[in-house]
């Protein structure tokens, strides 16, 4: 007889994974090498340990080890906000009347508002144990810049984030709590770089993006002793790290003998839809069970459903090595109008292989659809969910209304990667009737794809 | 042998509290009653049921009752954001390098970023159990407007909340979360009501305070066919419900043998500090065990400290009863530059009767100071506290470094009843460094005391 599974899931202490799973070492297609802009070499982990602390360049581009141990720093960390729960949405599958069984795992008990702290605490570790003086990063949407200045605070490492400079704006208050956590915040593009000051005068007024605001801190690591520069998404070391989202869900569905059928995530970079479903991919590309996944990502940036999987720079600057993956280019800013997150051109090089393989489907959805969804699920769930996790919890709504339909009883898993509280300005407008939706044209995207780096 | 205790304590549902605990029914010396402030006798339900549900007019005058079980779709309810977690604060305990053990019950976990849900279900309970259309209250940092905007979202409920005009005008995306739950919000003192009407023509230019946002609401809710007033704090039937926090935290202390000596809590009307300490106050009042119970209040707005246990009218409109209580006065309001919360001018009258028998201590602490023991414990604890949370964190930090002194292996327990992401224009003056502290003048509390209701 199956246990009752209860409405939230909280692993044990003694059942938490101990070591973070690399799905690269089970793909039989590894992704492409990262390359040397300059030599279109493969880069070494040497080359890389310019810009990343040892112990992450290696991680970054080992494919052989499937498991690697959680130093017990990280553990102690992660005990303050983990595990997260795996919640049974219940209420949701009522208000939808639906056969469906519907899962989130939640990622949104912590100050940072989202799944971007377990990289974070990771990525400070290694630059501590390095005994570097500090860090520098961008932020978009603001939570890895939280998350960030969270786990420097905690290690007492200096933290300089760069912060795309729509959401400076139209998110004050992100700034102020990554101020209480002791950070440096400045608005990018900005004037304190190189590249900073060569895109406001190529583009002035710009809003910035955040392959822009990664060149910026980039740069800002390069040029002072004893900084490294850290990255919250679509690196093969940050997918290693969120593997923890789905190694927990994972093991707290076996422990109640719950069987995903399909798991959605949202598609930035890739770091929460990589970290939830690449443990259950192992378990696929092993043929132990099988799965469908689903990347969500918004009609605005659609890397994956409108993109070219070519090489391609991580960062408008063109300072990082270039990276084979689904891209919109590097130069793709999506319109201020969109606020749903989720705003990077490319995508993870890892997940974009996957993709690539047919193991992972995408699809695309417009942000006022998101929000609506959004809306829905808060006054069912209680939870006021982030706009970039609304894009899964929208297309699971959609696979649980299919089922509906059908009659099927589908056993849905999604990631709610984190919560909208800073996000209220877009809430604002999706309240106020005022929120529209943007695609970006064929012309626009061949536009900007046709400035992709040459690889002859 | 003891077990391990682990890092956060997290009840299985088995183990939840079915029941909420009233302290009335175990206190030799009762609060005073209720009186009706035309004919100062004790009211009766059926003259608070001009203003209340039935059932809670009838717990706001129980004393008898030592029991009262929670509706099951209350329960239900409580299963999407509880158990809270009972949360052993190792790296405070580190960093303060103290011997005391430091354990927290977190209530932060929810949407409405407060211990305030517990409570604003089950009245949006009972006033749907009873029929109604909907419901009237005001809010003033803005938790209990959001908690009740939930609760209303999830049993279809209207909600309308008048809102201090301070915080309205401080948090606009409070009031973006209320209407994204599909609350009606309106800045108090408004004109839509007689009572504010008048306020605003007394004192034209008021940034609002509590007691007058109550007036206007119980106003709104007698006029309207179909309607109620809800409160989310001061009544005893809140401190009721909110014993849900205490009871959790009683069963995970027994669980794992652990035995508190000092319970702290932050205190504005005492809807968290009643809450946590009611169901060990009862232990105590039945003589099983022993506690030191600290009730934290701000020096700006000192009822338990500086006030005067009398007969008071709750609200400024003086529409509702008269409590006996620690007052300031019911015209108090403090200065707009205390940003911390706990405006309000009285106090629970059954945490004021604990008081006032010697049963609980009180201290009053500034708000500057709060704030950096807010910034400490965010540090190394990870979570961002509410500034009103933050005053029992500033006196468990006091106590723990007198245990460093004494060398004393005390066990604290203290409530964190939020989190401070809507507060952050407040923490943004601190970390400007431009905040300051307010101390109200003798003469100005001896001023607003004047003006108590005769009770000859």
């Amino acid at each position: 007889m199956s246990k009752t599974i209860p409405y939230k899931i909280y692993l044990e202490e003694s059942e938490l994974p101990k070591q973070w799973y690399n799905v690269k070492a089970d793909m039989k297609n590894k992704p492409a090498p990262l390359l040397n802009p300059a030599t279109k070499k493969p880069v070494t982990v040497e080359e890389l340990s310019h810009v990343f602390c040892t112990e992450l360049a290696k991680q970054e581009l080992d494919e052989t080890n499937a498991y690697i141990d959680i130093p017990q720093k990280i553990l102690d960390f992660y005990k303050m906000y983990r595990p997260a729960p795996l919640v049974r949405a219940y209420c949701l599958e009522k208000a939808l009347d639906t056969p469906a069984k519907i899962y989130y795992k939640f990622e949104g008990n912590n100050t940072s508002g989202s799944h971007k702290l377990n990289s974070a605490i990771a990525q400070a570790y290694y630059a501590k144990q390095q005994g570097l003086k500090g860090v520098t990063t961008e932020t978009g949407a603001g939570q890895w810049g939280t998350a960030l200045s969270m786990a420097c605070a905690y290690l007492d490492l200096d933290c300089q984030v760069y912060m795309v400079k729509c959401s400076y704006e139209q998110k004050p208050f992100r700034r102020e709590v990554m101020r209480t956590y002791g950070a440096n915040v400045t608005p990018s593009p900005s004037d304190t770089t190189e590249v900073g000051r060569k895109i406001l005068a190529e583009f002035p007024g710009t809003t910035g993006s955040l392959g822009c605001a990664i060149s910026e801190a980039v740069e800002a690591a390069t040029k002072q002793e004893g900084y490294r520069y850290v990255l919250g998404s679509v690196l093969n070391q940050v997918l290693i790290h969120q593997s923890i989202i789905g190694l927990e869900a994972m093991a707290a569905c076996d422990k109640y003998d719950i069987k995903p059928d399909t798991i959605i995530g949202c598609a930035g970079g890739g770091s929460n839809l990589g970290g939830l479903i690449s443990p259950f991919m192992g378990r696929k590309l092993r043929g132990e069970a099988d799965y469908e996944f689903i990347a969500v990502e918004p009609m605005s940036c659609p890397s994956l459903t409108r993109g070219k999987y070519a090489y391609d720079f991580c960062d408008t600057g063109k300072v990082c090595p270039l990276a084979k993956m689904y891209t919109l280019g590097s130069g793709f800013i999506p319109s201020a109008n969109h606020a749903g997150g989720l705003r990077y051109h490319g995508m993870s090089s890892t997940v974009s292989q996957l993709y690539d393989d047919g193991l992972i489907t995408a699809r695309s959805v417009e942000q006022t659809s998101v929000f609506a969804a959004a809306q829905q699920f808060a006054k069912v769930e209680g939870i006021l969910p982030a706009p970039e996790s609304s894009h899964a919890i929208k297309v699971a709504i959609d696979e649980a209304l299919k089922c509906k339909e059908t009659g099927e009883e589908k056993t849905i898993l999604f990631g709610l990667t984190g919560t909208g509280y800073f996000d209220m300005v877009a809430y604002q407008r999706f309240n106020d009737g005022t929120m529209s939706d943007y695609i970006p044209t064929d012309e626009e995207i061949a536009k900007s794809l046709a400035k992709l780096p040459k690889m002859d």
